[in-house]
């Protein structure tokens, strides 16, 4: 099934650079796809300024819903859930849970998006939290599906399991991998390891039936092609990623450092640092990947904070995509069928 | 006080590479320390043939103990522990326990290692369990104290409220930081933020007078002068380790690959290569750094399984300084003096 319409509602005040970055990507979408609508979420004249210069094919595809408000990127997500009732990225969410939207995008403050979109869209039947995703790329350029990161970090067994669950659907939609090979992340491959949660969601993964799952494997592990999709819970998962991002940051900063002891190190980096830039666009998955936000009743994309407008249409993109494969209800579908074979 | 003699085991039959990375990194250690004397446990055979050939002021410093066995590098612990019993790992631990030696090196089986060590050695009294900690390079240069790296996978509130009294005196003592800044590694830097376990911790650690607690620090924090010590538990530090271990070699790869894409690309990497692996050589604690295995009563370090003879020497450097500064007796006493103003 092929839509012939996708409706996106955007976020457009969120992330450190708000309209700047989200309207640009804005933009170039609805330049690239014929078919793509949007709801624009925020105030109304930075949208109008920007889109009245635009083309009749282009204006007469957005929407432009005023907000009077937008969430902080430092805001505690218990405060906007209460007071941002008329914030772009809640109404935004909003729009997708009334079904004029079939997505939302936002590169807006993380934990107000995981707890508006909890409480507007609620999570599929079978489901019980929702989980941050986000495609890491590995040593062969496959694509290795990461979560959860960050979306829960008291994750029991039956939670991981069913994270095993939503990321394989992902895996197999929208990145097209048949019969996706999940694994759970562990400090180590043989089945004695591990703590106990991750020892006892093992055996419900072994012993599932429609899941092919292939055991444990380790930290050093997520970018080789070891799986299609490596389930951890959040907290684990948030801190693995944040170390890697410091851990790119200080090589980069130290490339930049040494760059300066003198000349021949100044030229040598002059050189080393486009290249090294290079590959850590390729690598830092949090700033170029979107994440998804997956189990709820709708399609929610992340695009990072300090996300670049190429890094935002990505996002737009990658709602699109799970528009076009029905995500959510892939999840739901699957999800009924293991429980019941495991049932 | 300082020592006019110190003694170290090592374990010469482990590692990737054993007695060819052990013994030069002996014989230079000797030659740069005259106060240095070695048990070197492992094939007599091997050793003899090595040590030989030496001065008889580097001869006179050794003692050889001739081992019938070693323990694998993918040996399952509890098989090392219950089968490997003249083993050259237990045997140089043995050496520490009854007083021949002030501290024991391997670069052995990590898992072997911490249940031998624990099953030979005991805890100090107040310490519940072990921990694997090592000290990470930040962006200015500052050593960060990261434990746990993976000793204990289960820790409960208690356990990781005890390593950060470790981590203090080990900060203090070895790189004679004062007062050394105590952090939480959490998804988060807020109070609320993070799983019960940390929370719980934080509590505990916020009214212990003896140690400077400053809060929680983020996963992109461990690499910047955020603290001097970090605590998390043994499943997290793993993972979290081991992440940023396969991000520095997919980088590396990416670089190999990208310089074979043209001939100017070849040309960048030969100059942009060597400049990037002195930058991980800086950045690769699991690598470069000695782990030690502290909440013991001895002193044990672990060097990297395919380490190179300097990393086996600096292991062997970690060991003399913990000697000298009497770690173990510290961690006991600054225990005791924590627990009792608690109580």
């Amino acid at each position: 099934m092929t839509f012939s319409r996708l409706t996106i509602a955007l976020d457009i005040m969120g992330g450190d650079n708000g309209p700047h970055v989200t309207l640009p990507a804005a933009l170039k979408a609805l330049q690239e796809n014929p078919q793509l609508y949007f709801i624009l979420c925020g105030d109304e004249k930075i949208i109008s300024q920007f889109m009245s210069p635009q083309k009749s094919a282009i204006r007469d595809r957005i929407e432009i819903q005023h907000c009077s408000d937008h969430v902080a990127m430092d805001e505690r997500p218990s405060s906007a859930l209460r007071n941002k009732k008329d914030s772009s990225m809640r109404r935004a969410l909003e729009r997708v849970e009334n079904g004029d939207a079939d997505a939302c995008v936002s590169a807006g403050n993380t934990g107000a998006l995981l707890a508006i979109a909890y409480h507007v869209l609620k999570t599929l039947p079978g489901i019980d939290r929702p989980a941050l995703v986000s495609a890491l790329p590995t040593d062969d350029h496959h694509k290795l599906f990461l979560l959860d990161l960050g979306a829960n970090v008291n994750c029991d067994s039956e939670t991981l399991f069913q994270y095993a669950v939503m990321g394989s659907v992902l895996a197999e939609e929208v990145a097209g991998i048949e019969n996706p090979r999940v694994a759970l992340l562990n400090v180590g491959e043989e089945q004695i390891k591990g703590n106990d949660q991750v020892k006892f969601t093992a055996q419900l993964l072994q012993d599932a039936p429609g899941i092919n799952y292939t055991g444990f494997v380790e930290g050093n592990d997520i970018f080789t092609n070891c799986a299609d999709v490596v389930v951890t819970d959040g907290f684990v998962g948030n801190i693995a990623l944040k170390a890697c991002e410091g851990l790119a940051t200080l090589v980069l900063e130290e490339s930049k450092r040494v760059s300066q002891e003198n000349w021949w190190t100044k030229l040598l980096a002059k050189i080393a640092l486009p290249l090294l830039r290079k590959i850590y666009r390729r690598v830092n998955p949090d700033q170029y990947n979107g994440a998804s936000l997956i189990g709820l009743r709708g399609i929610v994309v992340k695009s990072h904070g300090n996300a670049s407008s190429d890094a935002f249409l990505f996002a737009i993109k990658e709602a699109e995509q799970e528009i076009q494969r029905q995500v959510p209800k892939k999840i739901k579908d699957k999800i009924e069928s293991v429980l019941m074979e495991r049932s």
